[in-house]
């Protein structure tokens, strides 16, 4: 087995047991964490593969990105500000249409260098070709959820079949690192027929569920319309929270709406760069915080946000509950970056990761603090949440792997990928103009 | 003269009566933009001291920061997520109380080198020790709109002899890059016998002002108490806005305050990051930019935002009007960059700025594209504010000069700009204690 020593960092361990924050080494054996040490102990316990030197350091959980469309980086300023209906009918559709798996493939790989390079040890997806999505998560060396999209409008059997075998052939793979789970896109896409065979799929496999729940208004005018309910309302009635689920956005949730979530322990992705931008509002993250609900944080896809840096994220939510509410107290940077990490790793039902920790996995990023914008350093936790930003993240490590060492990707070719995302994308917009 | 040309860069001029962007060169005589060419059109018109590959640039005027506290970067990460009275007065002000001129000048610099390394290519500061502060900007290079903060409850007429003083040694200095302007803080600290001797101060001396303005609830309620008038209603009947006036957050305004602005030309700073993050709410910008308010945007002190990241402020600006709004299509991507340049050079005064065109003052910005999250590039502008970051500028130029070049400060010891600012605010924060 390997290891690898960090030594003398600024130790973020977000373990509720350990001061906020100390000097200290960290060592890493094999895909875990061995020690970790507070000065003046030091961890000599060699020999070491690699010693770092942490004095410039930073050492923290890596962020958790808990919603996202990975492969939506090839649409990435191909549509802003425009009104939602004619921005996903006329534009997104169209060239999403035209996506083939090779697309898929060479989007997934930007997306996820992209959040290498910011600081994301693992990030969950619900797109299509899903087999080519893995193996952009498998090669990569990120820790990934991942989803095949369901739409039941038109039976949408076959991808309830395509959902199995990619259970089948990818639940668990790469040392654990890839999870499988279902993937229903949302209570208006999926009638309630078809949520009743997710869910016997889910049963029969033994698979978690995300779905996009309440994310704009309309959409809940629509279901009490149409139902007499809420979105929350209907899918606690047809069984779906007896699954472990993840509902992303939340944005438009009555009182009663936030007690079904927190009593039914739903998982909520909070994705609040996407909903401002697509005029969807502002989801009551406090209230669901005070309810005891799992809030994890996530970018969305690439064409809404327009990036998948989970740092601005994690700021924005601490930001806007402030605002929204007046006062300043809500939301503290601690409870940011919890939601950006631990909270994110409980809600996709992930072990032993989120916090650092002995025997924990090994998924942790390093972030450089002898930059201007991080100087002075009051408190690590406050400068990290209020004032740094992706390109300050140096060192990425999942499963005690070295992703990314002094911002260069090291299990992937960057140039490469960029290469051949634009002409993935190029093509795309030709097709999909000639269409 | 020297000359300086950037060869095949993506431009984006903001000159509305070119395209959008377009492929050129970009030619630099002195202080001024030479030319500005379209491809196929090359500019060869040398001998060039410096030839710059612009292959993986967009070139863009450099970014205007209407509102900062620049030395509170010292209290960067100090005091935060408290309520705002005990934030203040138990925080911010004791270690204020403190500082001394080395600490204002060591804590500017470090503001302007985290400024220009974020593509800031002018600041405003209303603050203390002015000298220092000015000294501080001519050294660095950037262009600064300064002004000594005054106080009138206890008279406060020391301040406005040090600023008459400080109009006399530095308007107009370094080239014209530095500008002062007066700073009475805000109506609450100003009373109106306050107001009428800065007034004649203004009009004696030719210069505008800068001022806080209904930046809090509590703040326009007690001006509707104490004068029976909102701020903007008591500032106008006390003749204020006959002087050129910069009012910074304007968070809580009235209709009718909408149209005194707008009527009586008054600038705006608009401050999106300070006024979630002190929880003072979110400034009715749609609703101004209809009126046709200029309003610029900042990033107040450092203390409350907690970083002077103008694209960060940039893109909150375009995210929160469509998500209060709850319309994707208001504050659109351009809208949002002009006010990030030009808007902010015509709110400070400051001509032939803020877009790229022959003969134009040469503050531009080189941002670096061949990164993940800004492939691909449907949209540069797009690109710019919804995707980009700080850490993308590579090269910033101010009246032609090259203050950052590959990331590395040319006029600026960065390291030991680190070590000074840490130094200052460790012994602020030890006397704090003390006293």
């Amino acid at each position: 087995m390997s290891k690898t020593v960090i030594k003398g960092a600024v130790i973020v361990t977000l373990d509720d047991s350990r001061p906020d924050n100390f000097k200290g080494d960290i060592a890493v054996n094999g895909t875990v964490i061995e020690a970790i040490t507070e000065y003046p102990q030091k961890f000599e316990n060699g020999p070491f593969e690699k010693v770092i030197d942490g004095s410039s350091y930073i050492v923290m959980p890596g962020l958790v990105n808990t919603h996202g469309h990975a492969a939506m980086t090839l649409l990435r300023s191909y549509a802003d500000d425009l009104p939602l209906k004619e921005w996903l009918e006329e534009k997104i559709w169209p060239i999403e249409g035209q996506m083939q798996a090779e697309d898929v493939y060479w989007g997934t790989k930007l997306a996820i260098a992209e959040m290498i390079k910011s600081g994301t040890t693992t990030f969950t997806d619900m797109y299509m070709y899903m087999d080519r999505v893995a193996e952009a998560a498998d090669e990569s060396g990120i820790r990934a959820v991942l989803s095949r999209g369901l739409i039941g409008i038109d039976g949408g059997l076959e991808g309830l079949t395509e959902s199995e075998e990619f259970i089948k052939n990818w639940q668990g793979a790469a040392n654990g690192r890839i999870t499988v789970t279902l993937g229903p896109h949302a209570p208006y896409t999926c009638p309630p027929e078809f949520l009743k065979k997710v869910i016997s799929l889910a049963e029969k496999t033994g698979t978690s569920l995300q779905i996009h729940l309440s994310e704009t208004r309309g959409e809940v005018d629509s279901c009490l319309e149409e139902h007499g309910k809420t979105p929350p309302e209907l899918l606690k009635e047809l069984g779906i929270f007896n699954i472990n689920t993840l509902a992303a956005h939340c944005v438009h949730l009555s009182d009663s709406d936030i007690d079904i979530l927190a009593e039914n322990g739903v998982n909520v992705a909070h994705n609040p760069g996407s909903n401002l931008k697509l005029g969807s509002g502002i989801a009551p993250v406090a209230r669901m915080l005070d309810k005891g609900i799992n809030v994890g944080i996530g970018t969305d896809g690439a064409s809404s946000n327009n990036n998948l840096d989970m740092i601005e994220e994690m700021r924005l939510t601490a930001l806007l509950s402030k605002g929204i509410e007046m006062n300043p107290t809500l939301l503290d940077a601690k409870t940011a970056l919890k939601m950006s990490t631990i909270t994110g790793a409980k809600a996709l039902g992930i072990a032993n990761t989120g916090i650092l920790k002995e025997g924990y996995k090994a998924d942790l990023i390093a972030l450089r603090t002898d930059r201007p914008h991080l100087v002075p350093m009051h408190d690590p936790i406050a400068n990290i949440v209020y004032s740094s930003a992706g390109a300050d993240i140096d060192l990425v490590m999942v499963d005690g792997d070295i992703l990314l060492e002094n911002r260069k990707l090291k299990k992937m070719d960057e140039q490469d990928i960029l290469n051949k995302a634009a002409e993935c994308t190029n093509r795309l917009i030709r097709n999909g103009k000639d269409n």
